[in-house]
């Protein structure tokens, strides 16, 4: 619903965000924290999860329904808050849809280019994210820079079993990283939404002096700048939402979500997907 | 295609197997090596991979899907080499199927109560299948027996990684096991068809006295009672196939399964699920 008053345009119609399922809830996180008065829909497929060992077609179809859905839903804006769905889905999605679109990986890339001093640049993430290159291509825009980058098919489930925190998780960690710091990175890319949660065994692996680049926040920021843009900012005065949709098993969503979330989701519900 | 010849009857139709990715390749190369006459089918469920961590219905959804193929290809029997989709989905498949149809789950509780001494059985496998506790019922149906189980949400994504013989497998294994070392089991169970690739690592960590169930031995057994059964051995003058039919990433497939198969795969298909 778009309101005008007097030289504003205010929306209230959310903004959706997706993923394949937990980790986009790192970026709800960032954007419900920086856009306090902004509706959010959350769609997490948890029936296809992981994206990031899948085929390009098929995160393509998958990302196709979950947009439908969310256009269903009248959203104003949609963020697809995975890395996977990023490089594989975003530049078609962007062409049939009217609404605007971001993923993660253009605002993730600029936050890295912006703090790298030696302009050399570790990514992480999953096979997907790795072999779509869509990293090294996105940086390579913006400035000239050597981007090392490393797939990480643990990482995912080893947050999922919870051991974020465990001289495992270390050793995993050390072992996927060590090619990266063996090439003089100063900056590190997560390039899955799921590694927030690894912030600190990430760090203490790599050091106090290598930044950690999470696209949560870099992501936020042009979704405000959107808003800003485009006057779709939610009415101060209008009472907010938060929804939870997702394709598999919505009570460990709820359970597991929050972790992601940094808050406790009390409802989620579950839709049918036809593919 | 039955065709009786003097006492016997033949059926050179295939016996068609399906798991949601690589792992039941481990139970199709026992079939295909102790069966070597029969047409072998084979369907990896790639596009919703993996099925341990995903709701009964939705498995039970996937399975009915499979089956569905499999009938269209003519096999004369099914052999679910999936834990997790035996657990959720065979009960339902049973009903209405025409042909026999078995899982991996009966063959190996049959095989742990054999092993076992002191009748303390240790399981292991994805969330769904001990969730489901489905090797618990079935052991404790053929004798009363103590049975610990242990979710292994890591091994699986381990074993995809190719660190099967690595120090950080060795870790993580060890810290499944302690709480059914602790219980002193002399038998484990491999409740997921993946696990045979990591039998070198569970034997080091287990010691030499406690006994690996590997369920693809023990399902091959009940397929050659139930092919002798019924009269459906193939006839010995035909020329024998091996198909190979997957939802996502048949080059992947070919690539990854080939360890799981022990055996070079060559042709893969891919179909389109409706679901």
């Amino acid at each position: 619903m778009r309101i005008k008053t007097k030289n504003k345009t205010i929306n209230n119609n959310p903004i959706g965000i997706f993923d394949s399922g937990f980790g986009g809830l790192t970026v709800m996180s960032a954007i419900n924290e920086a856009l306090p008065l902004e509706n959010l829909i959350y769609f997490g497929d948890t029936a296809h999860v992981p994206y990031g060992s899948k085929s390009k077609s098929i995160v393509i179809r998958y990302s196709e329904e979950i947009t439908s859905f969310l256009v269903k839903c009248k959203v104003k804006l949609i963020v697809v808050a995975c890395n996977t769905a990023s490089a594989f889905a975003l530049p078609i999605l962007k062409r049939t849809l009217k609404i605007p679109i971001i993923g993660v990986i253009k605002p993730g890339s600029k936050a890295a280019v912006f703090a790298s001093k030696n302009k050399k640049i570790g990514v992480i993430g999953t096979e997907g994210t790795i072999d779509s290159r869509s990293y090294l291509q996105e940086i390579n825009k913006i400035c000239r820079c050597k981007v090392y980058q490393q797939a990480c098919p643990l990482l995912v489930p080893l947050i999922e079993e919870g051991w974020d925190d465990d001289e495992v998780t270390d050793s995993i960690v050390k072992k996927y990283i060590k090619p990266l710091l063996d090439k003089q990175i100063d900056t590190l890319v997560l390039g899955c939404t799921h590694y927030p949660l690894l912030k600190k065994a990430l760090q203490k692996n790599l050091g106090e002096k290598i930044i950690l680049i999470d696209s949560a926040n870099a992501t936020t920021y042009e979704v405000r700048d959107i808003l800003n843009n485009k006057c779709l900012f939610a009415d101060p005065r209008s009472k907010k939402f938060l929804k939870f949709y997702v394709s598999d098993n919505p009570d460990k969503f709820k359970m597991i979500g929050s972790r992601f979330f940094s808050k406790k989701i009390f409802d989620v519900k579950k839709i049918k997907m036809t593919c």
